[in-house]
């Protein structure tokens, strides 16, 4: 029998197999036949990144006998690997390590290109890393009088012999520091492509001399009131780093349509809301850059979400047109530029990616929740529900997917609410009223403790009881709607001010005290109709597309943003926000907007999918559709007259109601419903 | 017999014909043929490019039995747009006359889109109008909250369907000012869309309020002594303004190595001098703009040469590495970018194209001199040298392209003369020596008259008579040749001095006096070895590149650049500084360079052009060739001992020679050659 020259290799967990000649590095097998895995260096047993174990118990099921020197023995090249960067018992570096004899690598999962990012628990689907900047380290051939060329010239061959990367440009920066990176690299450098630059095109947006394996990206979310930025390695796809900072256009008006009107006002006003957003920007890179330990410099992308007042104010348009209809947008194209043109100072090759948006009041907030919701991925209708000023509120599944935007206002984040103040230490977040006494009890942010329980007072003495942020609105007014204080009209009955002195007269109406002292925390009746409007906007336009769509109910639903995720979803069905659904199927989606700009961020797939995606969303404009009013005002009930199905027996345990007869101030009866 | 529905319509100079319903508008038509019809209004009759005319005496030819209605009668439309703008007798808008009978249609040049443009005696070959930039009239779809979308998006929907232009990107400053000008156009607007930017896509650059027509780009030749510009009108091609402005540089080192030097002294000189260049092309910019009586903001695109220093220090690359061995440049590769990131003040949204380098010492502007004399396109051997510092020579045919960099010097551009300065008013630019009397006549910059002639005094009073320029020195090297006052070997013979008072001992040498007075004007033994140095350089980097293609003689020879545009190229080959080649085929090119850049311009397909030959030019560094020093020391005599087939008889009737016995100074004996 004549020996084989050549052995059978199968790598796990792909289950690719192929036969090579007796000698072939693992690395190369793998590349022939397309198994992912990670390399840097390009097989100088520099990066470590191409990591393998012999899949020990795999052998037979692969049918292959064991054989004790299937693989070349530990080299001296790994050994000096090893003492340098350390490498776990039993890894060895495929690029260093030939095959022998039949055998069985397994690639482990931080040795893929595309291996996955665990998502959180609120989250739907993890991340498969595909970023768009990837890292080459080349050996470029030397300058040479006899065969005269150019020193980019030769680095573009080294790309392309080496990594098969072609069709690169090149910006001046790069090239006015190429030659000295060459030198100090000693013809060794490591090159940054970018592969989906404006135009479709490949970038080579930085180098470094020698060799260099850490890059990041920000993913940011521009909002309103705060901007918030997570910094994630683009190899490992983890985020390292992340901040929040408030938004500086704050001084020119607190709301979106206060800065949209501060421009109307002052011609030019826009370019001092770009400028500061910019600057701030900065602040907040260089924030998490300094946590994470690491070099501006070494952030080579950014992704941007926001809604359109954000978008086009940090993008430098003039957000007028969008104050007043028709509501266009300048542009709804997601844009990709060099970050340097958006004033960022990160890497001078830093490239800047900002997703689409949906429609004129459907930012690119938005496509970051249709991007981390996946709806057209999902055969179940799924809603989505951002809401902020307004409420973006997406509604489909693979099959149609539909966008609206309602006009809210700021009642849910605590504005226009005479005790209302922003989710902040002192600000009320969870409220219990006992519905036969009308007593309350409730939490402050800032302390685990309950109003009734010991030691609450000088929890709380830092910061006072200052006040009910949004998502404590939702619980009070809902609560109060379970004790009978409020009506499903959303009345405040001053019949209950014979039960409880928390029931006071307020001018002709009633206000209901949850707390006494300084300052007074009060809900008015002023309160209540606030919240009604906003809840009847919200599940008005929830309502619209579901007519678009003939549905009567979702599958699911997923609540976004901060107010999203602080909301109980019990209270938010009893209030009636949001359609009937199962209520194990109501979640809050975190900042979905954000973790949109995540995963855009970690995979250029995505950034294909969503611009995709966006283009096939049908865009509803309430503003314009007749039926919208008609479901805002069925939607002022508590829960809604629209939506009997809202069966609040599976949602929270009511005691029966019980009437009673009282006498009011000016004489005359009152019925009460009491429950107890 | 049944009425026809058709037409027949031929077009000339194209001879394109085809049947269409009668009606039809004559541009549909041609458009459909692909007959070459220029049209930036789409048909609206507003820009007035697509005139034509009745090709009344071609019908017989084309077989078309003459027909008095053949076209619809001119409209209110045509006689609007005469009142306004003009239509000469006999010229009609095609977009709004239609068929109505068979018929000749003549395009005149002006309405095509690929015009010739003629170029003036010196030049190659015409240039084919093909700009990268283009203008779009378009009617954009008002933003309807019917059917939500952004403005951008309806703009790139007109440009597809009103002219079928797709992928487009767009700068962000395009975006921030696209809503003013479609509220200013009334949803009317003209875009200019460059469909040769970096990456190879196609960009959105500028747009305009309604209807605009003139666009124009700048074709730059960034020397290192003086930046000429040229602007260009990028429909017609006209070159509506010529400016040039001396390069700021100068104060940094006069020479190109003396700026090297500057950078290598002064780490970060670079800097100064790229900020001092880009300044200088921002004044010259303005300086044709006003010319022109255009705005800044109507350039689109600049196209820049210039040799590797300039082409580094402009782009703002240290070009240190350019003053050693190896030679090598950052990149030879062209340059495609937003002229904004050279910190040029055109239109936002203009781009910059800079030609290929094609060595370390043969740069862009020697792309520019393929470009213009297409020595890839000829069957003939043609040798193009342009002679600056160093001399850029170019060598070849279709077949094969060859170019070095040969290191003259600066004698030829007046600098290393006792007596040499710049071509500017004084400087002796021709000259005569009486081969009897020794005695001089000459010309200087700035007059007609010659110094023998009546009324030369008065004529140079101004300026005075103050050096001799480059051609200058050719001619009076050569001229002291043929009078003997040097011989082969370049000595001034000082028994001389016995014919003439005009040589005169000057130290251990002797001196040709060509006129006393203040300052003295002579030239030195020191002179004209420097230029035999410089001829020497020159001709053997031309006989290197001859021997590489196994030539002894070439067929056309051309001068680019201001030194070979001035000297008489009789005297060039009396001095041996070209090869053999007949007379009548040696010529100067004018500044081919400056060509080249007008040609990329003008015609995208140039710049793909110069690419592709750029990289199969073979490149010679002279600097490794052992031949090459064998060649120099061979070229220093007069002619040249390796070319003893240039007969001088061919080129001046030269009177025999006798000899004199004199004696001179130490009181041997000398024998003079004398003629006459």
């Amino acid at each position: 029998m004549t020996e084989r020259t050549d052995a059978l290799i199968v790598f796990t967990p792909s289950g690719k197999r192929g036969r090579f000649p007796l000698g072939t590095p693992v690395l190369t097998a793998a590349r022939s036949l397309g198994v992912d895995i990670d390399s840097v260096c390009g097989g100088r047993a520099i990066c470590g990144r191409c990591q393998i174990t012999v899949g020990e118990g795999e052998f037979a099921k692969h049918g292959i006998t064991s054989a004790v020197d299937h693989l070349s023995a530990f080299s001296k090249v790994e050994e000096r690997y090893d003492k340098l960067r350390g490498l776990a018992s039993g890894r060895r570096l495929s690029c260093q390590t030939q095959l022998l004899a039949d055998v069985v690598i397994d690639v482990p999962a931080e040795s893929q290109v595309h291996r996955q990012v665990i998502r959180k628990a609120a989250e739907v689907r993890d991340i498969e890393m595909d970023p768009a900047t990837r890292l080459y380290y080349i050996e470029v051939e030397q300058a040479d009088m006899h065969k005269p060329s150019s020193d980019l010239e030769r680095v573009y061959r080294a790309l392309a012999e080496q990594w098969a990367v072609r069709d690169l440009t090149c910006n001046l920066a790069i090239i006015a520091s190429l030659q000295a990176a060459l030198k100090k690299g000693e013809w060794k450098i490591t090159c940054a492509v970018n592969s989906r630059v404006a135009g479709g095109g490949k970038e080579l947006v930085a180098i470094w001399p020698g060799f260099h394996d850490r890059i990041f990206g920000l993913a940011v979310d521009v909002g309103s009131t705060t901007v918030a930025a997570h910094l994630a390695n683009l190899t490992s796809g983890d985020v390292v780093a992340s901040a929040g900072i408030m938004n500086p256009q704050i001084r020119f008006g607190e709301d979106l349509m206060s800065r949209v009107s501060y421009v109307m006002m002052n011609p030019g006003g826009e370019k001092e809301m770009t400028a500061a957003i910019r600057e701030a920007m900065n602040t907040l890179a260089a924030q998490v850059a300094t946590q994470a330990g690491i070099e501006l410099s070494d952030i080579l992308e950014i992704v941007l979400v926001g809604n359109p007042v954000m978008h086009h104010l940090f993008l430098g348009i003039d957000p007028t047109e969008l104050g007043g209809a028709p509501f266009a947008l300048a542009t709804g194209l997601a844009i990709t530029c060099p970050a340097r043109e958006l004033d960022l100072k990160l890497n001078p090759g830093a490239q800047a990616y900002v997703l689409p948006c949906i429609a004129g009041h459907v930012g690119a907030d938005a496509a970051g929740v249709v991007l981390s919701e996946a709806p057209q991925d999902s055969d179940e209708i799924i809603l989505a529900v951002d809401v902020g000023t307004n409420a973006e509120i997406i509604l489909g599944s693979k099959a149609r997917l539909l966008a609206c935007s309602s006009p809210t206002g700021p009642a849910f984040e605590g504005a226009q609410i005479s005790c209302g103040q922003r989710a902040a230490p002192g600000a009320i977040e969870r409220i219990r009223i006992d519905p036969v006494t009308l007593e309350p009890r409730f939490r402050v942010i800032g302390s685990e403790l309950w109003s009734d329980e010991p030691g609450f007072d000088a929890a709380v003495a830092a910061t006072g009881v200052t006040g009910i942020c949004g998502s404590g609105i939702i619980e009070v007014i809902a609560e109060m709607y379970l004790a009978g204080i409020i009506n499903q009209d959303g009345l405040v009955d001053g019949g209950m001010a014979a039960v409880s002195p928390r029931v006071r007269a307020h001018g002709r109406t009633f206000t209901y005290v949850v707390r006494d002292g300084e300052p007074l925390i009060s809900i008015t009746q002023n309160d209540v109709r606030a919240i009604q409007l906003a809840k009847a906007a919200l599940y008005a336009g929830v309502r619209l597309l579901m007519d678009k769509l003939g549905l009567e109910q979702v599958d699911r639903i997923r609540l976004a943003g901060a107010f999203g995720s602080h909301i109980d979803v019990k209270y938010a069905m009893i209030l009636g926000l949001i359609p009937d659904c199962a209520l194990e199927h109501v979640s809050s989606a975190g900042n979905a907007a954000g973790t949109g700009a995540r995963i855009a961020l970690l995979n250029k797939g995505a950034r294909d999918e969503i611009e995709a995606v966006v283009r096939r969303i049908e865009k509803i404009e309430t503003a314009v559709e007749p039926k919208f009013q008609q479901h805002f005002v069925e939607a002022m009930a508590i829960p809604h007259k629209t939506a009997p199905y809202v069966n609040l027996s599976k949602v929270v345990t009511l005691p029966p109601i019980k009437e009673i007869q009282t006498t009011d101030d000016s004489g005359g009866e009152r019925r009460k419903r009491r429950r107890g």
